[in-house]
C-alpha cells in the first residue's frame, strides 16, 4: 500500500498549502533562536523587546526570488543566513549590537515546508555565528508567487551615540572591516559558470563552483560581515561608518556627500584586499553586497580589531585612489534586472 | 514635436525602472510622515527610535498582490492605509501607543512611481488619522514580480505591562472595539459584484460598489481600527486583548487557549454589531480583517471609550453564543488562495 497523499506521510515533501498556516508557523518557530532581549517573544499580537538605554536602532531589508536570489544557487539555509547577515551589518554600521530580528516570509503555496525550515536554520546559525544573543522575536507568514523574505533588525547602542555617515572630517583615517569585491566576483562566476547552456541558473554547476571557490561564492550566497567590529569602531571613536552594500565607490561617495569631505584611497592597501583576479581592484571598488564596514577614525586612533587602513579623508568632495579620480558606479536593483526565475 | 520618452516628460507616467532607486526613494521619502519618536530618521544604515521606558513593542505584516489585495480593487492610497492600519492594530492590541513604522516595498520595474507615491500618501494619512505622532522611520526598496509591502510597527507601552492574550480569568467582561464582519462582507461583495463576466477583478464595478456600500467596502480596502482604544483598555486594566484579524471565533479561541478560560458571547450584542444582512451574525463571528480589538476586562470595570460588551469569560475552554457551541473557522492565507492577478 503506497497511495501516498502528497505531503502526507513524508514530512520532507509537505507543502505550505498542504499543512496550513498554523502548522507551518509552529514548525518554523520552534527552529528559530530566541533573543536574549525578548521580554515577550513570538505568539502574541506583537513582541516586546528590551531597549536598555531608552533607544533602539532598526533597519529592514527585503530579498525576493529573481532579483535578489535564485533557488538554483542559494539553499534555504543560505537565504536565511544572508538576510540575517545583511540586516545585522546595517545595525553594526551604526555602532550598535544586534538584539533581535522580525522575520516576514511570503511563499508560493506549493513551497516545501522543508525550504522554510532551512531558512529558519540559516537565520539561527547566522545569529549564533555573527551576533550571539540576537534572535527572532516575531514575524509574519504570507502567500506570494515569489518567495520573499522581509527582515527587520534591532540593535542596542549601549548608551553611545549612533555612528552616522555625516561625522567625518578631513585628515582622518579611512578603514574597512571585511572583504571587498568577493561577493561581486562570486556573483559574476555564478552568472558565467553557474548556468546551463541556455544561460539559466544551474544547481549542479553552482555547487561545483562553490566547492572550487568557496570564499567568493560563499561571500555572495552566505556572507559573514564583521558584525562585532561595528561596536569596536564606535568604541574607538569612529566619526562615520556605513555598511558596504552597493560597492565601496558608491558607498564612499555617500559618506563623502553626507560628511562633506573627500576620500583618497590607498591603491596598495586596496589591492591587498581585492580578489586575486585580473580586475580585482575594480571589483573591490565597484562590487556590492560584501556588507563590510567602512569607517572613518580620528587621526592617530588605534585601528579596532578587524579593520584595515585603506585611505584618508581630505578637504573637498572627491573620491580618488592614489590621487586619481575614481569613475565607477555601484548597483541599482532596478537597472539590469531580469525577472527570470531560477 | 511629441516623441516622448516613456516616463520622461510626464512625471505621472514615470516607472521605477525608468527613474532608478535613488530618485524613487527620494520621491517617496519626502511624502512620508516623520515620527516624533525618530531620533534619527531615514537616510543612514539604520534608524534610531526612542523607547522611553526601556522597552518597545514591535510587529510585522506582509501584503502581497494576489493573495492579499488586487490593484483593480485597491488604490495605492488604500494599500498604504491598510498595511499601516493592520500593523498599528497589532501594536494597539498590546495596549501600546504606536511610535513608528519601517516600510519595505518590492515592486515590478514597470510600476508607475505614482502608485508608490499614493502608497506613501496612504501611510501618511493612516498615521495622521489613527495614530497621530507615528510616522515612518526607515525602509527598503526592492524589485519583485509581485507588488509586496512589508511593514514593521513599533509602539510605546508608557511604563505599563503589555496586555497579552493569556491573562484573562473566568467571570470577566468580554468587549470589542471596532466593527465585526464588515471587512469580510466587503470582500464577499467584491468577489461577487466587483468582478467582470469572467470573474476577474474589475475596477469600474468595484468603484461603483464602494460608492453604494462605503462602510463595507471601505472596511475591507482601507480599515480604520480603533487604535487609541488599545491604550484605553490597558489603562482600564484589561487582562487580555488581541487584534481581530482572522475572525472573532478563531481569535477568541486563541485567547481561550492562551488564558485557559471559556467565553460565552451575547447573541443580542453580537447581532447589534453585525452587518445588516441575512448572515450577518455568521460574518461577525467568522469574518476576518476588521482589525478590531477584543479585550477582557475585570468584572465591574467601566468599559473604556469605544468598547462594547459582547460576552463574559467562564470556567472551561468552550466558545459559545448564548450557551450554544460555535462551529466556524477563520481565514488561512494558504487555503483557497488562487494566484490570479487583478
Amino acid at each position: 500500500m503506497s497511495m501516498e497523499r502528497p505531503g502526507g506521510s513524508d514530512p520532507s515533501r509537505a507543502t505550505l498549502g498542504g499543512l496550513g498556516e498554523l502548522e507551518v508557523l509552529d514548525r518554523i518557530t520552534r527552529r528559530l533562536p530566541a533573543a536574549t532581549s525578548a521580554l515577550l517573544g513570538p505568539g502574541d499580537d506583537a513582541a516586546v523587546v528590551a531597549a536598555p538605554d531608552g533607544r533602539f536602532v532598526t533597519t529592514t531589508d527585503l530579498m525576493v526570488h529573481g532579483p535578489d536570489f535564485r533557488l538554483a544557487w542559494s539553499s534555504g539555509h543560505d537565504l536565511g543566513w544572508k538576510i540575517a547577515a545583511s540586516n545585522l551589518a546595517d545595525v553594526a554600521a551604526m555602532g550598535a549590537v544586534p538584539s533581535g530580528l522580525l522575520v516576514g516570509l511570503a511563499a508560493p503555496s506549493a513551497t516545501p515546508v522543508a525550504l522554510l525550515e532551512a531558512i529558519a536554520d540559516g537565520l539561527r546559525d547566522a545569529c549564533a555565528a555573527l551576533a550571539p544573543g540576537c534572535g527572532v522575536v516575531g514575524g509574519d507568514l504570507s502567500a506570494s508567487a515569489s518567495l520573499t523574505l522581509a527582515v527587520t533588525a534591532f540593535g542596542d547602542l549601549e548608551g553611545r551615540a549612533p555612528v552616522r555617515r555625516d561625522g567625518a572630517s578631513a585628515g582622518q583615517t579611512v578603514a574597512v572591516a571585511g572583504t571587498l569585491g568577493r561577493a561581486a566576483l562570486g556573483l559574476r562566476l555564478l552568472f558565467t559558470e553557474g548556468v546551463d547552456a541556455a544561460g539559466e541558473p544551474d544547481a549542479r554547476r553552482a555547487e561545483r563552483l562553490r566547492a572550487e571557490h568557496p570564499a567568493w561564492i560563499g561571500a555572495q550566497l552566505a556572507p559573514s560581515p564583521p558584525i562585532a567590529a561595528g561596536r569596536l569602531a564606535a568604541l574607538a571613536g569612529a566619526t562615520a561608518m556605513l555598511d558596504l552594500s552597493d560597492g565601496l565607490a558608491l558607498d564612499a561617495r555617500r559618506l563623502i556627500r553626507a560628511s562633506g569631505v573627500g576620500i583618497d584611497l590607498d591603491g596598495v592597501a586596496l589591492s591587498a584586499l581585492a580578489p586575486d583576479v585580473a580586475d580585482g581592484l575594480e571589483l573591490a571598488l565597484a562590487g556590492g553586497e560584501d556588507h563590510s564596514l567602512l569607517a572613518v577614525l580620528p587621526d592617530g586612533a588605534a585601528l579596532p580589531a578587524g579593520f584595515v587602513r585603506i585611505g584618508r579623508t581630505l578637504p573637498g568632495d572627491a573620491l580618488t585612489v592614489d590621487g586619481r579620480p575614481v569613475d565607477l558606479s555601484g548597483w541599482d536593483p532596478y537597472a539590469g534586472w531580469n525577472g527570470a526565475a531560477g
